[in-house]
């Protein structure tokens, strides 16, 4: 107990800096150095041979959370080993973790055209609900390349023998995509999930986590936790489609699970072996709903540090005046959008008061606003931190939205694909944001949007509230997140939490084949009462009409 | 935000002291003390008027753990008001809160022999399955008598009229007795409910928390969360007897919230307004099971701090040797019992090498043993958590079990009723205790259950494990308990984590009537289908032959 808790383990290197640092000669600076190693090993809990965790992450934004916690671990002590594909768009080496990469059988372009494909359809058509099938197409064109990524590394025969020869106590993976939990199965390794959600709930499937259908409003159904008949109808539909796209969507996953593994499972059966499961979100985002004990609620883990800005862009938002400055990003994996539409943007923005701070690499039209600065990438979450932010314009990643609600700014919402959608929708409802749909919007709309959310204090106000409610928290997010993982490495896993549903069939959990004997038992008993009866019933009869033919 | 968070209000009085007990004279005291007010309102967040907590708990050991809480909210500047009856057996007045008696129609010793009812048969009888109807019989009796005790404080307008004058912000109650809630509802204020459960999971199904019968085991059913088929047949049934037993369990409250509100509402209605449920269990004690995002798990509350044992105790447990000592109690309501009975009890501990602590009132035999200590109340967490303590006579209750769990102390378990029974299975199927029924005991099964637990390595160490999960926690339980009360205080309510779930009725939470439309609109195609296809086949068909008939 209590190793690795909370305690960086000291190396020899850093025990002596501080010596050197104070002036000291060399030997002296080794005598002190020595001394406090001597003092931290008599008064720390002693680190275990074996603390290393393995961190297989899904690329792009979904990185930039779990990278916090991956830092946070390797400043606790931790050995971290994270593995990368060779054609990573975000991920990348660091001084805080080790990094293993592996080849993959598709080139950086190739995988940029496959994401194009997701989201670049959102700035051109209406959304209509045909979109569902088309995103679902994306998402497979998409996560089949990934499975091949993941081929590539599970039959990486030196790369897998090698790692296994380590002693990882932990898998750090996002579930999003099968090769963590394959190889937290493969090395008997427990597997902490770090997650915002997988498409068509497959989270909550695997976690055995009830989501009753009358108030817990499925993907794109467009609904609330609050469905009147019709409503509650839909999110049916929807339940039954996404049982279907569930199918459709990770018949990769499983195959390559039951094929590796060399087991009669599918991925969802995997995923229930997760110890714990990380959620990006809590309930100022999400709508209240059940959930299991290895669930573990960390929405806003991005949102804690802030940085100084760089010099030229605190100038710049410092001199906004009284009308203040406007955040504008579309996310990670999007900085630019078609000529026409980016000129919509610069309309609005030219008239507005505000200052607009913008992600974005597009072309620029010859008459740009020179309120408008534009750059290739931006620290978000300091620039939201201001005190002279007024309104972000965001496309409702959940990491945008969580930096939104920290920062109280009021937003203004353009989904893109997946998630984003039913993101914003859980913002709107609770009146701290206006949606626009990018693929018709106009200046004139888009200076509607921002001057109300801007000049409408009602919106400020809710999200005043919406951001108090989830800072008040009795530990951070990030800690929580640590906690977690340091327990699962502490006890080999959280065993103590796993349900026992995961043992049970759909007939059994359901308890139809209980039903069934019962239903059976009563109808018995009500069939023999009825015989009975009859039988009682013609005997009474009988001897009354022969007693009465008698009398006759 | 942060008022009141973790900080005492200072008093003036409180102010002033440290000055005069430094010895300065009283104008200097005054000064220092007035420089130390004025320091603490520059820097501390400013109390905010009426931080008021009224307190309605639950007479006997449910008040034990809650106590611990009111003083920590006390200690942190809450002014706490606590209800109690004229009758009270547990609560008692304190420093750290005010309290306001009430009458109640009955006399202690009506109380106590309805209590004793409750207890009694555990000593005579052995239990089998009638024994659900003797018991909720006596817990009817007992609630009804609790219920004309919470209307002698409703009903008292002088009392109410005071207490709904001063400005509470919230009511922190014990919902197996209705008291509390209605008032919360009828001042208009905040509830949070601090118990270990309710009978009939009335708790869960208030909460709208999902208990799926095929894992989750109904109280008395004998199961665990692995049942088999024959197991969940039998959960069933307890499920249903339940809502039966609800039904009549509940009646009193029922009629009391209802006539008292002047709303059409039943008690587990009012229930469902409860803000945050503090729940005396954690998944090292309950099956892991789904919870709600406002049930807050505290198992473990009442073990956290731990006091020097008296001299003479200190002492005779200090020289208990190699050996070691034995913890008995029968919890906080049960110091006797038939001399008979006490006699095997006696005989068994001159039997053992152990010296014994038991909290014991009764007949003390001629013949007793030497190595046995009575006593009239005993520090138990304290004696647990001594170095020497070998094993832990209980009776089951939780406040026990945690304290046994807490300080790794392997368990003999003799269960009385309640939810004891169901208690002492969870912990024996983990392998920590032996089970004895107290109708049957003999002084041959207490050595032989003592010897086993003491001198079988494997109780030990399955209970070093158990109480390593349980400890290993983020955030102390009564922390967590302090915050979450002062959240909603905050926030006036937890208005974010109350499921929609609430505003459904029974067909709608289950979607039946969705279900309905849809097998309706199914049926309707599949017939329309039937229909035209017949229609096809006789035009067709009658075509032919009239063809037939024509070419002949």
């Amino acid at each position: 107990m209590g190793w690795g808790k909370s305690v960086p383990v000291l190396k020899l290197g850093q025990g002596l800096r501080p010596g050197l640092r104070l002036g000291l000669g060399p030997g002296q600076g080794l005598r002190l150095g020595l001394l406090i190693l001597l003092c931290c090993l008599a008064l720390c809990p002693a680190p275990v041979q074996g603390d290393k965790v393995l961190v297989m992450p899904v690329d792009g934004s979904h990185w930039l959370s779990m990278k916090l916690l991956v830092k946070e671990l390797a400043a606790r002590g931790h050995e971290m080993v994270v593995l990368i594909p060779e054609t990573s768009i975000l991920i990348q080496g660091s001084d805080y973790y080790r990094t293993e990469t592996f080849r993959v059988p598709y080139s950086k372009a190739q995988l940029d055209k496959n994401i194009n494909k997701l989201k670049d359809a959102a700035f051109v058509k209406a959304p209509d609900v045909t979109d569902i099938f088309v995103n679902v197409q994306h998402l497979v064109d998409f996560t089949t390349m990934q499975v091949k990524g993941c081929e590539g590394l599970l039959y990486d025969e030196p790369l897998m023998q090698r790692l296994s020869g380590e002693i990882f106590q932990l898998m750090l993976t996002d579930p999003f995509l099968p090769c963590g939990s394959i190889i937290a199965d493969s090395f008997n390794i427990p597997a902490v999930y770090f997650l915002r959600g997988i498409p068509c709930g497959l989270d909550e499937r695997a976690a055995q986590c009830p989501t009753p259908l009358s108030y817990v409003p499925r993907f794109f159904s467009g609904n609330t936790d609050h469905m009147d008949f019709l409503g509650r109808v839909k999110n049916m539909l929807m339940y039954s489609l996404e049982s279907y796209l569930c199918t459709v969507m990770f018949a990769s996953f499983d195959e390559l699970t039951s094929r590796y593994l060399d087991k009669d499972m599918t991925y969802r059966d995997l995923l229930g072996h997760g110890a714990i499961w990380l959620l990006r979100y809590d309930f100022s985002f999400e709508y209240p709903k059940p959930r299991m004990p290895n669930m573990v609620n960390i929405g806003g883990i991005n949102c804690g540090k802030r940085a100084p800005l760089p010099v030229d862009l605190q100038e710049f938002v410092d001199e906004s005046g009284e009308d203040g400055f406007v955040v504008f990003t579309l996310g990670s994996m999007v900085s630019q959008m078609p000529e026409e539409k980016a000129k919509q943007f610069f309309d609005a923005f030219s008239r507005i008061p505000q200052r607009v701070v913008w992600r974005y690499t597009g072309v620029v039209p010859e008459n740009a606003p020179d309120n408008v600065r534009l750059m290739k990438w931006l620290p978000q979450n300091d620039l939201l931190g201001h005190p002279k932010v007024k309104a972000f314009i965001t496309h409702g990643g959940t990491h945008g939205l969580y930096e939104g609600i920290c920062n109280s700014v009021p937003m203004v919402m353009l989904p893109l694909f997946g998630d984003q959608g039913d993101n914003i929708h859980r913002m709107a409802v609770r009146g701290v944001g206006e949606v626009l749909n990018m693929f018709d919007v106009t200046s004139d709309k888009l200076v509607e949007a921002l001057n109300k959310v801007i000049n409408d204090k009602s919106y400020k106000e809710k999200m005043l509230k919406l951001s108090a409610v989830h800072k008040d928290r009795p530990i951070e997010p990030l800690d929580l997140a640590v906690f977690w993982v340091e327990f699962v490495m502490r006890h080999s896993g959280a065993e103590h939490l796993r349900p026992a549903a995961h043992d049970l069939n759909w007939i059994q959990y359901h308890s139809l084949d209980v039903f069934t004997l019962l239903l059976t038992i009563v109808l018995i008993v009500v069939m023999v009462t009825i015989k009975c009866c009859k039988v009682c019933f013609h005997k009474c009869c009988g001897t009354k009409r022969t007693m009465k033919r008698k009398s006759e």
